[in-house]
């Protein structure tokens, strides 16, 4: 085998065989094969494509480049969900805990984020005390305690995504189909939960901007998984608004901890229900209608919220925040952002918010860059809200931040005013199975 | 500027401006711009394309990455001639002598060949003591004495091209046609010709196996010359079948004095008097039917052959050889081959021929491989020939080959013998000025 074939057979459409894929994957991380040969074939991939077969191919060996997790000491079915992320989406904090307090467990290991406003880890880290780095036999432990731990990834897992990511990122080749999803799930294959739900979002906040790549890279994520033999689902979500209220780590905490305490409804409560019901459905828990309404008594009961409680607590964290939020301390300044015209909130693009909260220091700008959890917006008003000139439509929070000019101009262009109500917004958009 | 957006540019089919490519070249030159980026951008140019515009852009930016020959100390108009290469092409030794023989200079340097039957330089150099290394002065001397002179490449010309060829080499993106347009078009526009010939064959021993492919390549080249202030013609020529009958460098060497010395009608005779009338024509010596005649005059008056002479004879080739063939020494080994059937040519696969060669010793596998000058074929039927079971179709000649059987297998795969006559070719096929 030769890497100059490979490359050419992929530039002409020709499919790679199991061997090639796999000589290919383990050249690469040993070295052998050098960056200018493999940045050439991802070009190619990413201009004509892999076919399911190859993308199976590929992601099994990017996931046997490395160790793989041994979750056999679990007690519970396990299941993992992604998220291919979004503005506001703080999700995993609030169905881990519901999916866990009906008796499923979820073992997640997560990625600093390299976004507009931080990852689930950055979320969990913003809670003083709160550590996201266990060694293995403490995050088994946490997750037989609780049904829930998240971790930061550790070890030698997928070191081919790692050089392969790097080197997309590099060359201008991360946005196709084949090699996205061969990157999330040769990750989810070898963290070894039994199930896997799969959240990928659409729209101006996601990285899928349109629904038909998001559905094209949500089959082709699911048949790999089902072809790897687990259980798989992905749910097609809306990202062209915000989930929620909260941007922002700590902020988004609060947020989360609020849905726990069952006050809060709307899109982010919809769809945690959603994606907690999917999980608990594939974990045998019965029908989706059984799941749906397990998922909803989870919250309404306390016991989900009780689990967070412990979960935060077991990773060293201040559980006092829980019941008094002043207790995070919260950001040094903070500004309001008023409509300047009067109608419907028919757009709230949010792309734009991402970027505001990124102006105020909630994400990171690069790897090397520090989050300032105090940061972020609270949105007061949101899609489909009638608002009047002068009527404030978020605040803007910094401890770091030199000035609101742009995080405001960016909030301002992210909220479209009109006369006429826009239509409703689902935020599942598709289901698939 | 930065080589991120120039590959996303290229990979959705957006044009790049002057100032990227340049600084894209003069980066990948100077090495700031690392060869994995480069590729993966030339993979984009591979199956995106670039435009016109872009092209001699391109082009230009390659030809000034180094020196450029400086031809105002030659007396005549210069005419330069570039083929794509073929098998049996010893076009280059026939043509130069008669146009110098008109009174127009042809001052060309080449590189060393890696094909099938070496290159231009290896077929001068298979002439005993005859040189191809030349400093410059004499260079410039050699054609203001006699005309014509062929010297190897020197000097730093056009170091991004030999930069750029090497990766293309290494990633399968070699057969683009901007890409190769930019790399013939950089070099010859180095060499300061005032009018350049350009000889794009096609068929299958040629690199365009298609005639549209040719076309393109050869519009794209002309445009691009004219573009940069040359006068510039490109003639596609037919290379399904071998130029002449002879293919090795000191065979070939052979046929061209018996072109010079008027000996040789065909396919070989015709191109030559084309392409020599065409080069004629753009220096400017009248119209094509008169330059045509001035070609054959050239031949016929011995007036080319007497050029050819003093030619090799200024570069210290023993010019013994011309009225004596027995001069060169000639192969150890020889190996007729027979047909094994009965009928008319009606192919003689070129690329299976310049195989054969190969074999023989006549070519390089490698940069670094060492040619055996005595190797090669000679044609002993041609294409259209009737031939009857028994008739020796070729002569197999080598010094090194430890066997024949590989040759011979491929001369016998290359000529196809049918019962009915095949159609008369045409040695050009199309004209684009």
């Amino acid at each position: 085998m030769n890497m100059y074939e490979i490359i050419t057979k992929t530039k002409h459409g020709q499919k790679l065989t199991n061997e090639e894929i796999k000589w290919l994957v383990d050249g690469y991380v040993s070295g052998e094969i050098p960056d200018y040969q493999v940045s050439a074939w991802l070009m190619a991939v990413n201009l004509m494509s892999l076919s399911d077969e190859e993308t199976l191919c590929l992601t099994m060996a990017m996931k046997d480049s490395g160790e793989t997790v041994d979750l056999s000491t679990i007690k519970n079915v396990t299941v993992d969900k992604h998220s291919t992320g979004g503005v506001g989406d703080k999700t995993s904090v609030i169905i881990g805990p519901i999916v866990a307090s009906c008796g499923v467990s979820v073992p997640k290991m997560s990625g600093k984020g390299l976004g507009h406003t931080g990852g689930t880890i950055d979320k969990l880290e913003s809670i003083p005390g709160c550590s996201t780095r266990a060694e293995f036999s403490d995050f088994i432990r946490y997750v037989n305690d609780t049904g829930f731990s998240i971790v930061s990834q550790s070890g030698n897992l997928v070191p081919a995504d790692k050089k392969l990511y790097a080197l997309r990122d590099a060359t201008a080749t991360v946005d196709s189909i084949p090699l996205i999803a061969s990157s999330i799930m040769s990750k989810k294959l070898a963290m070894g939960a039994d199930c896997i739900l799969l959240d990928v979002k659409t729209g101006s906040g996601a990285f899928m901007k349109n629904e038909d790549d998001a559905e094209k890279l949500a089959s082709l994520m699911v048949r790999t998984g089902q072809n790897a033999g687990k259980k798989c689902m992905a749910v097609i979500t809306d990202m062209d608004i915000p989930l929620g209220r909260a941007i922002g780590n700590q902020l988004e905490i609060i947020e989360a901890v609020e849905v726990l305490k069952n006050n809060v409804r709307g899109n982010l409560y919809d769809i945690c229900i959603e994606l907690a019901a999917d999980m608990l459905m594939m974990a045998g828990k019965g029908a989706k209608d059984e799941c749906v309404k397990l998922s909803e008594e989870a919250i309404s009961s306390g016991k989900a919220l009780e689990v967070f409680r412990r979960s935060v607590s077991q990773q060293g964290g201040d559980t006092g925040f829980i019941d008094n939020y002043g207790v995070l301390g919260g950001a040094k300044k903070e500004y309001a952002v008023y409509s300047t015209s009067e109608g419907y909130i028919s757009k709230m693009n949010s792309e734009d918010i991402g970027l505001a909260s990124l102006e105020l220091g909630a994400g990171r700008r690069t790897k090397e860059s520090e989050i300032d959890y105090t940061a972020g917006i609270v949105l007061e008003k949101e899609y489909g809200d009638y608002v009047k000139k002068g009527d404030k439509l978020a605040v803007l929070y910094t401890s770091t931040a030199d000035s609101f000019v742009l995080a405001e101009k960016k909030v301002l262009d992210a909220v479209v005013i009109t006369e006429e109500k826009p239509p409703a917004r689902k935020c599942v958009i598709k289901v698939i199975e």
